[in-house]
């Protein structure tokens, strides 16, 4: 790539390295950045370092925050005796942009699976039980339905019951707005077993 | 998006509004970034300002670099007397991985476009007649074979005739409405070998 140039050149290879970023994308994106005006291509560059060193976990829920604790477990008017168990940050956003959520969180950052070699001393499992020592009701695993997810679940589910605490599991079914034809036999089956009186 | 708190917010904005990354990727970035390693993000957003800060125009070609002549100029092993007109530095590369370019290149970043309000004066094409006052044997037209790369080649062309300079078109081989930059190497060396002129 040396007709770019080495600062090109090493910009592209930066940006390549990024998750989902091919070599085509990542040389368009470089020349889109040196088109850019100066001051949007260092406010883009600052942003980067500031996350970075600025980011890091919330002292209660282990979501990212720049904060000591983030805003969702510093607000009082959240119950806070109600924790949904997420694998990650984005999870919990999906559910904070639903607005239906009063509950606090507790980020997992992961699932169990065996397969990749991830354990359940890997993930924020651990803080989790710390949590349980203050006063909570209810335990809301949240992760996702595929197969790490659901061990996960049941794995969080029998650590935690002897200690009497509710746990629940969000359900799963049909999405609202999907076709019976394009959904998988496993979620139909599963919609049935979970069917409600109407 | 203050669930994320005001850092993570504004690198999501940041890479959001770069070209073809979504909301959903700019985050998945920016968690990406968060969690790299720190010599990791920070040589990323110093790639961007020292990319951003030191690139420019070749004094010659107007291809980007970071010299003030670039490679393929400075390089007296090249055929100075023949140039290849693309419209982008990308389509530069195009040619330049196939290895079979031995002249030099003149880059008009952008291509005349009525639909657009893209005129002759907005392009490189200024400096491309000046260029042509020194000694020139034959301008090679690559512009893309879509609708504003051929009205450009054809007023490339009208404009250097009186000239007596050999202008030449690659030939069509290149899908029409292709662009160069996702063609394969062989088809660009075709479509050189095949040139006609104009």
């Amino acid at each position: 790539m040396d007709y770019y140039g080495e600062k090109i050149g090493s910009l592209i290879e930066e940006l390549a390295s990024l998750p989902g970023i091919g070599i085509k994308s990542a040389q368009r994106l470089a020349f889109h950045i040196v088109n850019m005006p100066k001051e949007k291509a260092h406010a883009l560059a600052a942003a980067i370092t500031d996350a970075r060193d600025n980011v890091h976990y919330c002292r209660e829920c282990y979501t990212l925050t720049d904060r000591d604790i983030c805003p969702i477990c510093a607000n009082d008017k959240r119950n806070h005796r109600q924790i949904m168990v997420v694998e990650n940050v984005r999870d919990l956003a999906a559910y904070e942009k639903t607005g239906e959520y009063e509950g606090v969180y507790h980020v997992l950052h992961g699932a169990i699976s065996p397969m990749l070699g991830i354990g359940p001393e890997d993930i924020k499992l651990k803080e989790l039980m710390q949590r349980l020592q203050s006063e909570v009701d209810e335990v809301i695993i949240a992760t996702n339905s595929g197969l790490e997810g659901e061990t996960t679940a049941m794995y969080i589910s029998r650590l935690i019951k002897p200690t009497g605490i509710k746990v629940t599991r969000i359900a799963s079914g049909i999405p609202v707005g999907g076709d019976l034809e394009n959904t998988d036999e496993v979620t139909l089956k599963r919609a049935l077993d979970a069917r409600t009186e109407i």
